[in-house]
């Protein structure tokens, strides 16, 4: 009888897992929560109206249309039982398993403050994206409207909670288009009017960066009139404002990218988690005791081999995706694969229009030539031909005019 | 002091008023519910997963940014005081005018049913388009992982009510998807076993065409698969399956394409209106007795010069809007403008890849040629080079593949 391996979560690291296996004599059953993979690094361009979703999101079935050994299934995993190697689903289904992949991402955390969720979201999935697009055009909507001017001025403050690569390329984004895109569109206020916020906890933004370059960030920031306030601890968010420190800051729109965390539903795993609540995995990315499940991606605390864990980016979760399938493949030939290693390329972030900073095989790179280098990786690890050409068109027209082409308030009222 | 001119609505007629008053010593103010124009004619192609929201909707602000004389208020309008010449808000703000025009469109009608409209939407707004593709495409995942072939069966069976324009594109357009574009993706079902339904209760598809197109549209939808059911009756729609005459038919996606009713914000005007509760216009668009007073677009019921009044349609919309531009600017110097006379250039539907049918100055056309000429028109007519451009694109990667290239669930839970 084939194998039947589950894989839970179709990101880049279970979507890895499933194409790597496509030659492999196996049962694989595909569970994700959507109809579709996510490119997540590009997810801030369509909360802030330059791209639409379907330029970073394929369905999954259409990607692996061709590979028979695969079964997709739409569902939500609620626990898993280790012991009877099965699944339960959210409704009230199960799924038996051989082999058990979980990729199942993370979410926001709120620092025990999940009333935060409500009036600050995150930035995870598509619906998050288009939530917060039409939060902010919807700002300026009601500020065209407002009679009050300590009102429209609330309307036209928006805040980024966190200066990680989210934070700075969500800041770098607002700010553009409330102080560029919008320009001369609106009657009663001016773009000199708009206050955009980035606030960080840490001494500096994009911490993970040498210093150097997080200076670099931090200029262009302020350059394109973000206020960055570093050091700063938010003690509370309400709809109307947030308070950081000392300071009370009125404001409708907070932006949260300041914490991650995995899912709850790991905790049925009952194995130790790390702070994140991410499971922390053998130098194989298996569970301690259950070498049949495999956890990979930003679910799991891996070790780094320094003694720390590796960090929840894109580039980890699609090495440790391609390790996976042929992990698997060898242990379903009887032998034992060897640790996973991840081959640090780099990381870069982009700040605004012809700007970013990157840090790639030890170099540092800055300005236009930082974000020459993002925009090629990114395209070239778009899926999908069709994609990439769109997205290389948007971003033409949006280098050409400052303008954003996806500026549409759908979830209007009838 | 210069007059205020206030327009309800941004579609098609309300858009072309403050377009043709754009050299007019006058203040306008544009009021929709939306922050976007809507190419309507297309909306089927996002409910279809073909075009995204973004290509057929622009933003008012980008359109009119260079029309200094125009102010947008992105608000709902809930009533009209025509003898303090002032509008009551939905936020409970009010409004004063010297002009009004009245340009809402129109929404779908039950025929006395309103508790079909939650199991059966209609095709109105971008959040409609949308919510329609889910739905569809919902259906689809939850047939792969039915279990029960009545319940999986039940899941692939479409039914569209009402075979106008409207009805035959999408019953046209939802056949290419479930027995074309999804081949080979789903595991436990075949694009032989779903089932795409139109019913509709007149004699008849396409009933305002010349019989012998009516008959080519049917025997093309016949032909792509589509069992269309005339002079059939709806008398119950319910989650899980429609009435049809004496035939219980078991499904869960019922699309109502059967009627049109103007708002019932109308009735604030206490003029006569129509059965389909449009304001019944004197020839020069005006309200009985309230000069200052014009309604156009699909709520008004205008003459057609030969005791009938004109259909609520697009090109009547728009030339309606060019005509009301040209009639203010009259007023405003005193001459008193004529009747507003349409001039009918022809109506086209889609049925399918590559087939249409056309009417066009008195001559038919059917297949390619009026699949052609349809494409021609409406991308013409598109608002925006840009839109223009992604939108022959996406025909010409839909022509080549039959493939859908929107096919995504954002509205999965967390």
């Amino acid at each position: 009888m084939r194998p039947k391996i589950v894989i839970i979560g179709g990101g880049f690291a279970g979507l890895n897992v499933a194409k790597g296996l496509k030659h492999t004599a196996a049962d694989i059953v595909l569970i994700d929560r959507t109809n579709h993979h996510l490119f997540q690094p590009l997810l801030y361009q369509v909360a802030t109206a330059t791209l639409s979703p379907r330029d970073i999101a394929a369905p999954l079935r259409s990607i692996l249309r061709k590979q028979g050994n695969v079964k997709i299934e739409m569902a939500e995993v609620t626990a898993i039982h280790k012991d009877e190697k099965k699944l339960s689903m959210s409704d009230g289904s199960e799924m038996s398993y051989d082999y058990l992949v979980i990729a199942v991402g993370s979410r926001h955390s709120y620092f025990g403050h999940p009333e935060w969720e409500s009036v600050a979201p995150g930035l995870k999935t598509l619906q998050d994206a288009v939530r917060i697009r039409e939060k902010v055009l919807s700002s300026l909507e009601r500020a065209e409207r407002a009679t009050d001017k300590v009102i429209q001025r609330r309307l036209l403050t928006y805040v980024i909670v966190g200066a990680g690569p989210t934070g700075v390329e969500m800041a770098g984004a607002i700010s553009e288009i409330v102080k560029k895109s919008i320009q001369d569109e609106f009657r009663t206020f001016g773009t000199d009017e708009t206050r955009v916020l980035l606030v960080e906890g840490g001494p500096r933004v994009l911490l993970p960066y040498p210093e150097s370059l997080s200076t670099v960030a931090r200029n262009d920031l302020q350059e394109m009139g973000v206020e960055v306030r570093l050091n700063s601890t938010v003690t509370d968010i309400k709809s109307d404002g947030i308070q950081i420190g000392d300071e009370w800051i009125p404001t409708e729109t907070v932006i949260w990218a300041a914490g991650n965390m995995a899912s709850p539903m790991l905790g049925s795993l009952e194995t130790p988690l790390d702070r994140m609540g991410r499971v922390e995995v053998n130098p194989d990315l298996t569970v301690p005791g259950y070498p049949d499940i495999m956890v990979i991606g930003d679910c799991a605390a891996a070790p780094d081999g320094n003694g720390k864990f590796l960090p929840g980016i894109g580039p980890v979760a699609m090495q440790a995706g391609h390790y996976t399938a042929s992990a698997l493949r060898q242990r379903l030939k009887g032998q034992v694969p060897s640790s996973f290693r991840y081959f640090d390329k780099g990381t870069m972030a982009t700040i605004g229009h012809l700007r970013a900073v990157a840090y790639v095989f030890g170099l540092k790179f800055t300005g236009l030539i930082a974000w020459v280098l993002w925009s090629i990786i990114h395209v070239l690890y778009l899926i999908g031909f069709r994609n990439k050409l769109t997205v290389i068109m948007e971003w033409m027209w949006s280098m050409t005019t400052t303008k954003r082409s996806v500026r549409l308030i759908a979830n209007s009222k009838q």
